[in-house]
């Protein structure tokens, strides 16, 4: 099983800060219905268009997207208000909180909610001194804050690290080191999730599709078993179910044959 | 450097035998040029359409796809006068010769030539007890045939491991063993050259190119610096770039910029 997370749902993108402001739910119920309908396990919103109106907004798209799917729900701010106030209108089995850091007041008003509601969390490996330069430093706040979870009784199956990867047109090399973070992580932590947000590796490139179909079969075969993606970009589906045929992790390619018969690679 | 081993000219494809058989060298010209075009670094050519003839059509396919293309061949057999006889037509630097094995007579009849010759071999991580199950196997392997080379004075950087992969469909987990050895192979012997013949993974499923390019991508993050393929599958030589940009291979993305604004991805 592979966690899907769909980001499409994000108000710091223009049309759906639009959307949200315009009360438009049949718009984002379509952007819900087409992410689970393309093989999200989880739908992603952020409601961070304006703090002022962030708790109204997290309220409103919340009914919304759990009226219009069954999936659960990852709910995304560093503000503690606006993830109760998601959570305390839809707390399915398998709703996310995204996310934590390794910076303390983040840990401190956040995991509270974490245990509150028994959900899953985000785990950012970067902490109040930034985002480290390389695999070594990932992992030391990788080891933080699975003593912060484990302080308070939340178990590391609930944790997805996220070794948050930078452009590579910017950063050559930086790809390596969250590949080597991710399969280190599996060896150190084998029962926590390690997931990725997915398309910054391509960031000011062309077709950044290409770019982050490759990286995520890297990502597959490194030992991820979650990514954070919009499931609508094209062969992006199709590149995580082949990698798991190619890999064994799909018995028998059963999963993959039957995306192929049912017309959907 | 990538080394694109183009796979198409091999005799035991149907089509390929008939037109050799039928001396019609426009299309095995073609066959040669298009390769070359889609991304080819080397033309492989394999004449094993009928022992008693073979001799005679390596010859004949040699001197067709040598005045066609600019690019050096891989003389693809196990048989040492096929392979000489190609290597006296054309033996440009690059030359490869596919293939040895840990198998002794493999060995021993076919390095002679590399060192003669002064080429490149492929080393296919199997031996005379057959193909390894497991990662430890195929280093096993590994390091018998770098004694081998060692000991006639041929440098690593001649060699092209090959570590073999089993069809997905049929031997799930296989590739990632292909993957551990890859990783170990780059690790132990740093200078050698680490190629595999991509398709096999996908034998026996639909839609084979999705597998390819998907694992394609894990070759290349465990540390492949080559692949004997098809260059001109859809999409192949695309995640090839892809891959190389995002790992930080590609210096500042340039090479994948280029292919894009030349439209070849």
């Amino acid at each position: 099983m592979f966690t899907v997370i769909a980001e499409r749902i994000n108000m710091t993108r223009k049309r759906i800060k639009k959307e949200v402001w315009g009360r438009n739910a049949e718009f984002i119920a379509g952007e819900a219905t087409r992410q689970a309908e393309a093989g999200a396990t989880h739908i992603d919103i952020n409601a961070g268009g304006d703090p002022a109106k962030e708790v109204d907004d997290m309220e409103w798209i919340t009914r919304v997207v759990a009226d219009a799917v069954e999936l659960p729900l990852v709910f995304d701010s560093s503000n503690p208000e606006a993830l109760e106030s998601g959570l305390k209108l839809c707390n399915r089995p398998g709703t996310i909180i995204n996310s934590i850091t390794g910076e303390k007041d983040r840990i401190e008003t956040i995991l509270p909610l974490v245990s509150e509601y028994n959900t899953g969390v985000v785990c950012l490996t970067m902490d109040d001194t930034g985002m480290p330069a390389d695999c070594d430093g990932r992992m030391r706040v990788t080891r933080d804050l699975t003593g912060a979870l484990e302080e308070r009784g939340i178990g590391l199956d609930r944790a997805y690290f996220d070794h948050l990867v930078r452009p590579a047109s910017t950063n050559p090399g930086q790809a390596r080191c969250v590949l080597d973070a991710i399969a280190a992580t599996r060896r150190e932590f084998p029962e926590s999730h390690i997931c990725l947000g997915l398309s910054n590796i391509s960031f000011g490139l062309p077709q950044r599709n290409n770019l982050n179909r490759a990286f995520l079969a890297m990502l597959v075969a490194a030992g991820a078993d979650g990514a954070i993606v919009d499931p609508c970009e094209k062969g992006l589906i199709n590149t995580l179910l082949s990698s798991r045929a190619a890999l064994g992790l799909d018995d028998y390619c059963m999963e993959y044959i039957r995306a192929q018969r049912a017309g959907r690679l």
